[in-house]
């Protein structure tokens, strides 16, 4: 008979739940994938994500940026560019996306199956 | 002057959007993380994966199942248990899960902050 308490669940989850809120939402997975090839100009961004539009690109960097896992930085010379690159703490997750994307690959049934 | 081309976004988007398309959705995290135990009963996993209702759990089990990273087992006795479990593929994305909630735990600041 097997032994099950209320705490089966691993300690993890409050870490993937917090992952999952950023990570998961709509566009933030290709936003990460599209600066992890360097800093890039808004404009740029928005052609490399795709069908996206300026005022969700923007929402969705505001949330990265508070999140930690985004910088923006003015050069603040004329004109004044403004470049957009991942964190220390959004290359981190790089190679776990990486993974996580080979896994998904291999191993995912499409879900129309 | 930087080089961007419509095709900067990387080739491993496609599976990660399948991937946080299955693993982003609320709850589905957790219950894969209550499934990496072993097999288990539909009662005792719901009080694993905390305070989800019955028909939530049970339609997040059928898209598990459909997506073929879970596995339903009748053992034909009497009672006729029932119980869950990860399949192969389900087993793979553990590990991955399991680095991705330690950089959450380690680099993700809280959304408040």
């Amino acid at each position: 008979m097997p032994s099950l308490t209320q705490s089966a669940s691993p300690a993890r989850e409050p870490g993937l739940v917090a992952a999952f809120d950023v990570l998961g939402k709509r566009w933030n997975g290709v936003i990460l994938a599209s600066l992890s090839q360097g800093p890039i100009k808004f404009t740029d961004l928005r052609r490399s994500v795709g069908s996206i539009t300026d005022s969700v690109l923007t929402d969705r960097l505001l949330e990265l940026i508070a999140a930690g896992l985004v910088e923006r930085t003015e050069t603040g010379g004329r004109p004044n560019r403004i470049t957009y690159a991942l964190s220390q703490q959004g290359q981190a997750v790089q190679p776990i996306l990486g993974s996580l994307a080979t896994w998904a690959t291999a191993n995912l049934q499409a879900p129309a199956h």
